[in-house]
């Protein structure tokens, strides 16, 4: 079961963090994107290389710290067809490494379109006569609430089947997240606290041996007093913290999102780890041929600052 | 102008309908699944590209009368890197062909992700050095708004910057859909309505010539009584009705979407068109070999059948 896995490799790398693999062009280094031009054109295909390539080196270098990687599709889907086919290699890559790979797709539909996502990434295709394959196979895949609860049986089913994952959206970690995810409705609860009593719910069904849920949450790290209420209403589902790092939250800020036995919640960081060394902290240090060297740092930094602040409230 | 060219095959081809490209397995042709695997292999590669045999098909049988394709994106995902890459091929053979590609993706993240996605669908994605390249490059996108406005205002940047279009979910066709967006908040008003507010305003910045703006929204044709309301809220978005045919919707039912000049809405079939010749009223007429003969029929008979609901009504 996807949670039990998860834990595990918590516990024995003693990192709850996680390193978001969303490789934006403009932090890829120079020398890798010239070489994939030379190699495959200024196109797609070569642009696209550089990142698995950018990838692979990010995932040896850091397979021994963390226990796994979360891969953004938007930012492979911006590369077509090319980039498609570089993330797959990607997820192959990185479980082939001992990693655990959180897709984040938040992908959502209606049940029967919901069904053919949750087997692109949770389950099998189908070839016709009982033949079928995985696609991209991820350990889990963060899932958006609107539609409501046929939307998401599709995925709990396949996590059930295939010993997967998902992470339910419920208080994002971007400004706007309030817009419509804080309205209040007539019983005095917000909407997050509403989807939150959801996902506990839904959450029962799939408990792994650790006394956690395969049926996970997305709480943002920027919202501290939220993920308070949130841990409280969902006791038992592993809490996705985004938003450590670039977008602002930090050590003291995730520590609401676990529970007193110190799990509970995964934190991701992404930009301030992959692209470490273009910080200008690093700029003596570091130039970008040694970008794995700087995300290491980085990535050591951020479990030290989280275990610290877990260390200090939980004891 | 996105809105200006739907609106104008719309009223040229005498139909605002279009057809959803939602290929499964289970419905493609035999004789066509054999060929592909036969000559492809009984894998992803082959179910694709008997995927994109029957979608040309069915592009070349309904290009005619219809202004859209509606493909969505979860029956290509299913089938990995060389599903995608048929996604690709169909959007530029229908736009060859002079159809409307409006993508259902529900995609949904936040601000700079969300840029990201909408690179991908709508706008242009970075080679580096000011060189730029489009992507999937559809016409229109669907998007999902849990995550509030600086998750929806990429697209609507790329929008304005390429003249595409965005539908972005309200009230969806489901049975589930209630569980969140028909909660009703504190002064009275439900999740859908003030989703529905928010559209109308963000849609004001996006008028077409035809008095319609290029943000527009997703409403089920199963949920009449709410269209009523959610028409009234936003006057000028054009509405994306799915949820006709094997969903349960009828002509009568979509029509509280549309106002009163006929226009505003353009209503989605899938299964019900696409999957026809599996019907039983057409069992003696056509054989799998005819299936764009028998889309074709039942195509026309949804256009007359919101045609005459429409002229019912509106005179």
């Amino acid at each position: 079961m996807f949670v039990d896995r998860l834990v595990e490799s918590i516990k024995s790398k003693k990192n709850p963090s996680v390193v978001g693999l969303d490789p934006r062009i403009e932090g890829i280094p120079g020398y890798m994107l010239e070489k994939a031009y030379r190699e495959f054109g200024k196109n797609l295909k070569g642009v696209s290389m550089a990142v698995y390539w950018f990838n692979c080196g990010l995932i040896d270098g850091l397979r021994d710290i963390i226990p796994a990687v979360k891969p953004q599709m938007a930012f492979y889907e911006c590369l077509g067809v090319d980039g498609i086919d570089v993330f797959h290699k990607t997820v192959k890559y990185a479980r082939d490494k001992g990693l655990l790979v959180i897709c984040d797709g938040k992908r959502n539909d209606i049940g029967s379109t919901a069904n053919a996502y949750s087997k692109a990434f949770l389950g099998m295709a189908d070839l016709g006569e009982n033949e079928k394959t995985p696609v991209f196979d991820v350990d889990a895949l963060t899932i958006s609430p609107y539609l409501g609860y046929d939307g998401i049986k599709p995925f709990i089913e396949d996590c059930r089947s295939y010993g997967k994952g998902i992470f339910i959206l419920d208080k994002t970690s971007n400004k706007s997240s309030g817009d419509f995810q804080d309205l209040c409705t007539y019983n005095g609860k917000s909407i997050y606290e509403i989807v939150a009593e959801k996902i506990n719910e839904w959450g029962e069904s799939l408990m792994g041996q650790c006394g956690y849920s395969s049926i996970g949450a997305v709480v943002g790290a920027t919202y501290p007093n939220q993920a308070k209420i949130l841990r409280r209403i969902m006791r038992n589902s592993y809490i996705l913290v985004p938003g450590y790092g670039a977008q602002g939250g930090n050590g003291d800020d995730v520590v609401p999102s676990f529970n007193s036995d110190g799990l509970g919640a995964v934190v991701n960081a992404s930009r301030s780890i992959i692209f470490a060394y273009k910080n200008s902290i690093y700029a003596d240090k570091y130039d970008e041929a040694d970008y794995v060297c700087a995300a290491r740092e980085e990535a050591l930094k951020m479990r030290d600052d989280i275990n610290r602040a877990l260390e200090k409230k939980f004891g």
